[in-house]
């Protein structure tokens, strides 16, 4: 599989500067985007990026704390959702055949469901894969 | 690999057509969320989804048509997107171990780029899979 | 007076559950929208329709519960006219000679002007006639 | 009926101005509050108030252009609500009994569906009563 | 320096309040437009202007007060620019050398970086000038 | 004048992407910000940094390309504006004297009041000057 996109993504650092912002700000407006997700206020959130240049993958991460008690999960699934939605618009001249996936939660701690790890991909908090 | 969630939602339209609403408003807003995309008069959005019992998955999908030009790719994979997670938010109470993904570009047709087919699912349009 | 357009909504649930959504996520934005609302974190939202073939109107309710001292009611005013607009938008096609209204203020407890009913309708909670 | 609440609002220009500057921003945001409204440029919106002091009422009334096909009527009334529920919000201190309503379509011209006029406050253009 | 502009600006007080009706709404969104601010609920905030008709200039001031912790200063400081641009929106067909500036932080007290005072200008809040 | 904020700010290339990212996003979103300003469709918008080591100024460009024909120059504005408040944001822990100004219009063409250039910084767009 051909991985122009990812490869100029990896390029410099701007590209994935600009994704993080997008994402963080996504993160923050996930009560505007998703009908039942409560208002709750972010003290946290932090987005990275890590490669994996043999499956030609690029994995996303996000941690987000909130002083509420409920729905946290959903803002760092939008915050990660929104990075990668921004990875592959910058790419996408590059390449049309990129994929944005496995989404999930891999960490959760405080809420009212107890503590949860899904470890599917080896990495402690969200985590997704893009053109696997 | 348990299904509670998508179970739940499968259960009644009620979810589903939650998703839908959120999906194409979450459409509509692209070019709020993804720093790069331009303000494109969407003509049509329509999103929709089908079931697959025996691999226990959800599909999403979603056509969206503009008059503008460029980047009518981003506005679908978004609506997407946010349709899928207002799912996974519905479904989570249930089961902490979804996943979203691979949402991709199925078909684009009018763009600079010329006519585009990926034909990973066998289907003419964009496709996502919930919990595979 | 001619009700083309609400008998068409009640038809199937579809539409009217656009326009809950739209009324839950209209008044999780009020203070987007009124410029003297505050921010407030909405713990519960819930709208709902009444029919009253009758008179061919049809009722839409709102509750709304916030942990904020000040303005709820302005919440629950917004994600009515909200979802009601939505309705009108869906069935607008119909009937151009619907009417939106009487929008008020049902029942309020816990604020510091005390607890507030207006028995306009005989209903415990914010009330609107489409159609009168 | 007792009108606290408008007299308050008459007294003095300010609070309308508040209002008319939040209804023609909720008249521009329109397709973001319903879902299926398209993003149409408006060219021109003016709301306007006019007291009748007799029946204790506050006219609202808001005129939209657009260079788009479809819809305008729905950034008219969604103009109308907003500035409503604004002047609702300033004197809610003052009067709970206050009422939204008659909010409905006057005059649309130009769209596909011919020359609309709804005459029943005898007005050219959107009309809504306030606490009648 | 010629100023039909501001002249103008002042002839009313329209154009004011809806300065200030803008500046409100955006010192709320603040957190939506500045990608490290955080959701902070605002319990108040007041924005007024001040003329200096010697210096052809505008002064626009904000104060906000917010239950949080972080981060005010950012509310007040996006309230003060979305004013002031909304001044210059309105002025703009009169004179297009306006600018907009000096925007500062005046007063800041109860954060954690203790009491502020910048005496720029010799007022106690946040102070622009445009026309200078 | 002391200058540790923007010292911190140059040092990487991180925080001036943030703020591009920041004024970009912002710029779309003018019409919901200021007004009156109408919606534009921006098929173009830059905005760049560059520094004044001497005067300890950080000086910020924006230029935006619209396919309507008026009020583009608000768009730039605005995106410099947020660009700004962006840059004060990261360093405001580092330097609580920082000033934000003088933001004005350098060069316009196209519009319907012909061509308008001010020399003011001798540069070819918008142009701000921090810490000045």
């Amino acid at each position: 599989m051909e991985n122009r996109g990812l490869t100029h993504f990896d390029g410099n650092g701007t590209a994935r500067m600009v994704a993080v912002t997008a994402g963080i700000m996504g993160a923050k407006r996930t009560s505007e985007l998703i009908p039942k997700c409560h208002i709750l206020p972010i003290t946290n959130c932090r987005i990275w990026f890590e490669k994996d240049p043999e499956r030609r993958e690029l994995h996303c991460f996000c941690t987000v704390k909130v002083t509420g008690k409920t729905g946290v999960e959903m803002k760092a699934l939008t915050g990660v959702s929104i990075a990668l939605l921004t990875v592959y618009d910058m790419c996408k001249a590059l390449d049309k055949t990129m994929e944005i996936g496995k989404i999930y939660l891999c960490h959760k701690a405080g809420g009212k469901s107890g503590e949860i790890w899904n470890q599917k991909e080896g990495s402690a908090t969200k985590q997704t894969d893009v053109l696997s």
